[in-house]
Parts: structure tokens; C-alpha cells; sequence
């Protein structure tokens, strides 16, 4: 690749990366440059470690003993407040439970019953698709509410925020095109008409500074297997702020939420603290390959996260501007740093069979409707080496018209 | 133990026992009898081996592109479909997801929705508590619905079936005292006043001959790592009766049950048959140790595995009241076969030190509040010889007051 931006000062880079070690906790497979990893992060060692353990000695061996003596049904708090330190969050805040969806309905209904007659739930018509199903499927049982979007009901947030106004559901990043919401500056507006800010974090946590506490949060989601690591599927988390702990309730109250889970008791009970948001038993194999994803975690300062994740997706944009200039490309994520994730999305009409070609040299990306290229850039497994290699690989596929020829090109689903 | 059934006899059982084989497909610790798979179902080779797979080279190698080639996505309705025969439901009638709790959510939800302007919900009071939970968790958003109960509104579930009822949960098997319903039977009866029968099957899944769609149920839930062996908190199943789909509807309406859940539409539109009680992005891990468990199933005929669980049961009972007479241990569970699930309580008013006691000496069953030793059979991996010598040893452990020596006898707290 031809490029003002030479192969020394990339070594530079690398060699001056702090998280640079990182990369050996994770087993990624040869020929690849994953930049999917704003979907399903890769495997780590520590994951495959935990996995095993808990299959052979501690299902195999402990058996219904394991529940206790390993840890198994404290581990939604217990890793929760492993998890506490990357999205802001004090111990105590966080449960790791559920999916991310079940999570959305949760919070909503919690937010709706600490602000009692109010008639307006709001979020963002550009949100992941299912945050909406399930604020959707939240008013369904409430027929007292209405649901308002923007993009239907007016363009932004902002606009929609009155006194009537219960909750807002609001996606951190924008799964689309990796822009960053200001969290301190909206859930202050949201805040200054009384109302309750729940935040998904699926496209923040795990590469950015998030900062729940100092931002004024009063509930997050988000799910693990992201940024995080933790597997296909694995349990999503729910915070709850220190400050509604004592009053919340949520219609998904089963035997785990319940002060007293083993007293069998005839009628729900809330636990106290965050238990409140918990409901039945979780899938222990996956919550503990997240346990050991999370291990990765603890010795990683955020503003080395940050700032590696700029400098990723700072490089992906020069190059791939540079480069690909006059093939039809355009940047659909935020130039401006202060409102970019970590992820680098680009439109193209044939997007689709692009990224086809892409992965079939071994960039993995994915694609989104209806022309958006995904690019996701995790600090911990990537080098600056590898933006360049991918970015030289999409070159040579527009440049070369390579995407025509796609064994998949015809195909027309999405993957 | 001296009884006056010989050690012969007991040979001359497990010698004619077709399933006998089936033990050596798991993997059981040293030492222990295990009465407790009516909890945690023990590990297979074949659930290991699928795990190791889904870890290693489908997450590892394959990462993001296993979703469609390994089939992840599709895998709560093939894994679905695997189980239908051990509950006598036909193809695309059961997906595997989430928890039970969660389940009875939908359940309940989609139940309502079949039977608009009826104002009362049913359940048994004696249900396992999670099931009481949720559906007061839906009464609490649905308040034009009563909640009645056994035990507290009138004594048995056919005294509060009326014209008002739109749904009745009932647990097919006691979890307390092993106590079969006749499905045919009282969903007849549901029937009868227009009513939808909603079936927990947590403690008939895998040891029973279920068979939901002979007996007429219109739904069931149900979790898979009891006797079915999936594996600690591995996912629940939820079946529809076929003759629903097409009307189901409920609240957790996430992206997984939609009817195009990759074109990321704004609005939820339900996708057909079962997939509208899908929710979100499942623990794949947990799912896939489940298959591995399910592999296991597939050659068992189920007459013979109600005809063992009825041996072993018969077995155990004879040998605890004729060697523990005189000791204050009363037999919880239905003498009466047609009325016996594959658990065998025995209640002591000493019976949680007693069990420890148990446990201490590898014979491991749990215990319930207030007073419950609970038994459980799992024919696919008990011996008749195994109840020979669980038996001796609760004899050893009552005749000799051994558990009042039990190091957890003065602990007083339920594991």
C-alpha cells in the first residue's frame, strides 16, 4: 500500500503500545485480522481455563456441591463487581444475568415504577433493534404509557424530554455507524426534567472510559461477549445506581431477586441492593468463561484503552481515506474523536459483497443494512500493524474490483 | 443391611436392566452415590466433548462466522426439536432458551393473550416458588388479572377452575414430595372452562414418559440440567402446542423472535410458529455442553426408563422402611406408582443433618424446607446395587446417630 503514513512509523507505534503484551492472553487464528470483535470477541486463555475447570472438577466433580463451594450462585454479583471498575460502576451495582434484552426490560420497568404517573417512554429510533422490541414489549403491558422515538416522533432525544417523561433508553454507541453519545451532558438533560436515564452499553464497555457514577447513570445494560470477551452469548450485565437500591422492582422477579432464595417462601420477597434485578438460574459454563475474560481485565488501565483505541481507528480512517480514495467509500463514523467509539463504519452500495471479499482474505468486519461496512477495533489483541495490513487488503479489493468476484456476491442474505 | 431383599436379587436387577449401559456415558466422581440429578444432572463425555468443540475451534477459530456455520443461531430451535420427543411434542413446537423463570413469563403472557377479557390466573401453591414469582410478577403489570392459589383460595386446582380462568400453571411433578399429576387428566379439566394449561415439567423432563401433546397441553417450560444432564444453569425450554402458533404473542419480544431478525427493522413483527417466544442472544457455551447432553437421549426408549425409575423408586422405599423403621423417618412421596415422579422424599425433623450426614459419606440427595430429604432417581446412570448401598448407608447413618456428629449439624442453613 501506498501511503504517506510509512511501515516505520506503524513499528513506532507498536513498539511504544503499553497494552502491546496483551495480545498473548488470547488465542486468535492464523491468517486472520479480526475486526469483529464489536460482535463476538475472540477466546482467551484464562477463558478456556475457567471453562474447563468448571466442566471437569467443578460440574464433574462437585456436582450440586459446586453451587456453594465454587462460587456458582454468587457469581452474577461476584462478577459484577469484577466488571464494576470498566463501566464506572461502585460494588454492588452490578449483576451480570440474563441477555441484554431481558436487561432492557428490566430497567425499563424498574425506571416506570420509581417515577410513578408519568406517561412517556422515550429512546432513540436509531438504537440496536431489539432495546426497542423490548421497550415496545414493556408498553404493551402498559397501556397507560407511550412510547416516543426519534426519527419518528422528533430528530433528537433532546426534543423529546418533558415533565411527562418516565425513562429514556439510550445506546451509548450507535451500532451502525460507532458514534459516541456525551452520557454526562444528556443524562444531565434528561435528569433536569425528572426523569430516569437507562444506558446500553454494548458497544462501550470493554473499550471505552465509561464512567457510569460520575455521569449520572441511573441504569445500564450491556452485553459481555463483545469487547469483553466473554463468549458466544455469554451473560449480559445489569447496573443499578446506589441510589434507587432499596426501591426497585421489576415484574422479572424470580427466585434469585428474592431476599431469602432458599427459604422456599410462597411470595416474592426483594432481595437488597442490586438482587432486586436478578431472576432465575443463570448458565454457569458461559458466566464462567466470562470469569476468565474478565481476568484479562484487571491489570488494564482505561486510558491506555482509550487512547490505543483513537490511535486504531485514527490510522483505519487515514489509510482507508488515502487509499481508497475514488472507490466509492464513505466514512459513516464521527471524524471528531470525542464522538467516535471503537468502531470505524464505512458505506459502500455493495458493501455486502465487499466485506465477503474481505473475509475471505481474512478481514473480518461485518455488515449491517442497508450499506454499512463495520469495522471494530479492540485494544487488546490489535496492532497498529494489523490496521495497516487490513487497511492494504481493502485496497486491493476495491482497487482490484476483487468483491466481484465473491463466491458470495450473489447471495444477497447477511451473515 | 439385613432385609429380606437379598443381594441376589439386587444383582439379578441391574443384570436384566436395558439401560444399564447407559452409565458409562458420564462421567461420575469416585466414591459418591448421586440421588440429586432431580437438581444437577451429572457431566457426559459427550457434553464435554461438545463444549471442548464450541470453545476451541467454533469460538476460537471460527469466531464470528460460526453464528450461521455451526449453527449457533438456529440452535435453540434444532436443540429445541431434539428434546420434542422426551416431552411428546412434535417438530418446531419447543425451542431451548433462557431460564425457566423466564419462561413461565412468556408462558403465562402468551396464555392471556389467547384468551382476552378472562380475569383470573390459577396456580398451585405448592409450586416451586420461582413459578409463583413470576406470575405474580405478571399479575403485577397486568392488573386486571387476579391471582388465585391452592392453599391459600381453595385446596385443590379443580375448585378455582370457573369461566373467569384465562390460565393455570401447575408443576407436573412436586418438587417437595416427588408427587406425579395426571396431565391428561387436569388439563381436561382446564379445558373444560376454556382455559390454557400451562405445564412446568422441571421435575418429569427426562425421567417420565411426558407426552404433552397426547395429554393436550397448550404450553410447557421446563429446565434441562435436571435429569436431563445439560449442565449447571444450561438453558430452559418453552413448548407451544402447535394449534397457538400463528396467535403467540408475549412481552419479551426480542430480536431472536422476530420474523427477519438480521434486517434490524425499527418495529417487532413476530416471526412464525414457536419463534415468538424467543427473546435474545443465548449463552451458545451452555447451549452446546446441553447438545452434547441431549446426544445421550437419543437411542433411550422412554417406557423403559419410567419402568427403571418405578424399580428404583419401588427399591429405595422397600429398603428404607423396612431397615430405618423406628429411626422418625416418614415417607413423603405417593406409594401409589401412578402417582410417583423419579424423587423419593423422606421427612425427619432432623432431616437437614441428616443429609449432611449423607453427603459426609458420599451418598449425596439435598434437602428442602421444612423438613424434606429429597431422593432423586436418574435411570440412566443409577444402579439398583447404588440404592442398595445409599440405602445401607442412611440405616448406618440413623442407627448409629452418626449425624448428629455431622460437622454441619449445628449450621442450621439450607445449601
Amino acid at each position: 500500500m501506498k501511503t504517506s503514513i510509512d511501515r516505520a512509523a506503524i513499528a513506532a507505534l507498536d513498539h511504544n503500545d503499553p497494552l502491546r503484551s496483551k495480545r498473548e492472553a488470547f488465542i486468535l487464528p492464523q491468517g486472520v485480522i479480526y475486526l469483529d470483535g464489536n460482535s463476538l470477541g475472540p477466546v482467551s486463555k484464562a477463558a478456556l481455563r475457567e471453562l474447563k475447570t468448571a466442566a471437569e472438577q467443578e460440574w464433574g466433580e462437585g456436582l450440586i456441591r459446586s453451587w456453594n463451594r465454587a462460587g456458582w450462585f454468587d457469581s452474577p454479583a461476584t462478577l459484577g463487581d469484577r466488571l464494576a471498575r470498566l463501566i464506572g460502576a461502585a460494588p454492588g451495582e452490578t449483576v451480570i444475568t440474563d441477555t441484554t434484552s431481558i436487561n432492557i426490560y428490566k430497567a425499563v420497568h424498574a425506571g416506570l415504577n420509581l417515577r410513578p404517573g408519568r406517561s412517556v417512554m422515550v429512546a432513540d429510533g436509531a438504537d440496536f433493534p431489539t432495546d426497542i422490541y423490548m421497550i415496545e414489549g414493556v408498553a404493551s403491558v402498559r397501556p397507560d404509557m407511550s412510547l416516543k422515538l426519534t426519527g419518528i416522533d422528533a430528530p433528537r432525544i433532546e426534543d423529546l424530554l418533558s415533565d411527562d417523561v418516565a425513562v429514556v433508553l439510550v445506546n451509548h454507541v450507535d451500532y451502525r455507524t460507532g458514534e459516541l453519545r456525551d452520557m454526562a451532558a444528556l443524562t444531565g438533560r434528561i435528569h433536569d426534567v425528572g426523569a430516569i436515564a437507562i444506558w446500553d452499553l454494548c458497544h462501550s464497555a470493554g473499550v471505552l472510559k465509561v464512567d457510569l457514577n460520575a455521569d449520572g447513570a441511573d441504569f445500564a445494560v450491556g452485553c459481555t461477549y463483545k469487547y469483553l470477551n466473554g463468549g458466544p452469548g455469554a451473560p449480559a450485565f445489569v447496573f443499578a445506581a446506589k441510589r434507587h437500591h432499596g426501591k426497585l422492582s421489576q415484574p422479572l422477579a424470580g427466585w434469585w431477586g428474592h431476599a431469602s432464595p432458599f427459604a422456599f417462601e410462597r411470595s416474592f420477597r426483594p432481595g437488597d441492593g442490586i438482587r432486586p434485578m436478578l431472576c432465575g438460574t443463570q448458565p454457569i459454563l458461559s458466566m464462567r468463561a466470562l470469569a476468565g475474560a474478565l481476568e484479562v481485565w484487571d491489570d488494564v488501565a482505561l486510558d491506555q484503552l482509550r487512547d490505543k483505541s483513537l490511535g486504531l481507528t485514527d490510522l483505519f480512517i487515514a489509510l482507508v481515506e488515502e487509499g481508497c480514495a475514488g472507490f466509492g467509500v464513505t466514512l459513516a463514523a464521527p471524524r471528531e474523536r470525542a464522538k467516535r467509539g471503537s468502531q470505524v463504519s464505512f458505506r459502500h452500495p455493495h458493501g455486502y459483497e465487499i466485506m465477503q471479499a474481505l473475509i475471505e482474505r481474512g478481514v473480518i468486519g461485518d455488515f449491517r443494512s442497508p450499506d454499512y461496512m463495520r469495522f471494530g477495533f479492540a485494544p487488546l489483541y490489535l496492532s497498529y500493524a494489523d490496521i495497516f495490513a487490513a487497511a492494504t487488503i481493502l485496497q486491493d479489493v476495491l482497487a482490484n474490483n476483487a468483491w466481484r468476484a465473491s463466491r458470495f456476491a450473489m447471495r444477497g442474505t447477511v451473515t
